[in-house]
């Protein structure tokens, strides 16, 4: 691979600001739409489990029906790809066979060489689930996603909005996902910032350096 | 800005895998180490209050140190920078006024005039903490900071391996946050490779993109 250089990556993550105000006439071209997409299936989570499901919205009425339920923030519908980011509750057994058919799948190996593997996730899973942190754990790969999704959108030049301001349980009505195991977590916006968000030209504020950085 | 090839980005995520083996001899050169660093500080998080501490370990007797209490894996040990993510524990008023002073430093305005932006924050923070969840919520910016650096990383060719199998409270007596308010959430080691990691030619695992996405 050819690394990009590194202000190129820190123009884009300067860029980058949780957008107010999407442009609703630009639409993410379907080349750059499928990248991001690619994007969030090669995200990065515990033993690869990828403990989720990604709802791209771009039907305007379902859009729109977003908003009331986002404490009525207009980029559900403004924006030209909304994105749902879901976890699987209770993760088992039968999440860790799907996973590796599909490991044995990619790789061509029997899927019983890997009991061994099978035998320590699941040692993990129900050690969360006795602990009661098994949906907590998994909801953090969640926002590994999210981060990669905002960062790739940014180098991408595509317009991005973080949202955890939504109603989660309505959000699993409105998409079909209650009763599937999947809940929804938080969203991301995508698109293009309108030619008058006052947010894209407002100073981003981050601590300095040495104020959260400890070097030892 | 000038955006990347969105083949530029998905060969990065594609080249990335969870690092077993670094090679201890490799260190990341200072300038793209300090751009990892400015990609962590830029780090999107809720209200952009940025709850969280980056400790950067590259002292070989800490690292060495940091083996036994991560379940023995070697990553800290043999990496280039190993990064410990913390998180601030019961977010309060405090956190918001040193964010706001930052915020009204960094944009040239009186603190008085964020006013209604603090009363906003505040009441959020509140209610999650009397309903028990402050902490879970501030703990999922951490990962999205996670995501970000790990998907800057690859763009920069830069290896890296994401650790939660860390003891957190033994992390913060060694480190030094025991009693500071941060508590260790996860650590990603970053570095290169070593050249007989059989995990860097062992073939990606992802489901079908019509296995995780949904589009509506």
């Amino acid at each position: 691979m050819t690394p990009i250089p590194s202000s190129q990556l820190l123009d884009a993550l300067n860029w980058r600001y949780a957008t107010k105000k999407f442009d609703p006439a630009r639409k993410i071209p379907a080349d750059l739409w499928s990248a991001l997409e690619q994007a969030l299936v090669l995200s990065p989570s515990s033993f690869g489990i990828q403990p989720w499901k990604f709802i791209v919205v771009t039907d305007p009425a379902v859009k729109a029906s977003l908003v009331p339920i986002s404490w009525g923030q207009k980029q559900p519908a403004e924006c030209s790809h909304f994105v749902v980011f879901a976890v699987k509750r209770g993760l088992g057994e039968a999440d860790l066979d799907r996973y590796l058919a599909r490991t044995a799948e990619v790789r061509g190996i029997p899927v019983d060489s890997l009991a061994g593997f099978k035998n320590v996730m699941l040692g993990s899973i129900e050690k969360a689930r006795a602990g009661g942190y098994l949906d907590t754990w998994q909801t953090h790969q969640i926002y590994i996603a999210l981060g990669q999704f905002m960062a790739g959108a940014a180098l991408l030049e595509i317009d991005a909005c973080p949202m955890e301001g939504i109603d989660p349980a309505q959000y699993d009505e409105v998409l079909g996902l209650a009763g599937t195991g999947y809940a929804t977590v938080v969203a991301c916006a995508a698109g293009y910032r309108a030619a008058d968000d006052r947010y894209a030209t407002t100073q981003k504020v981050r601590f300095l350096p040495e104020d959260v950085i400890t070097r030892i």
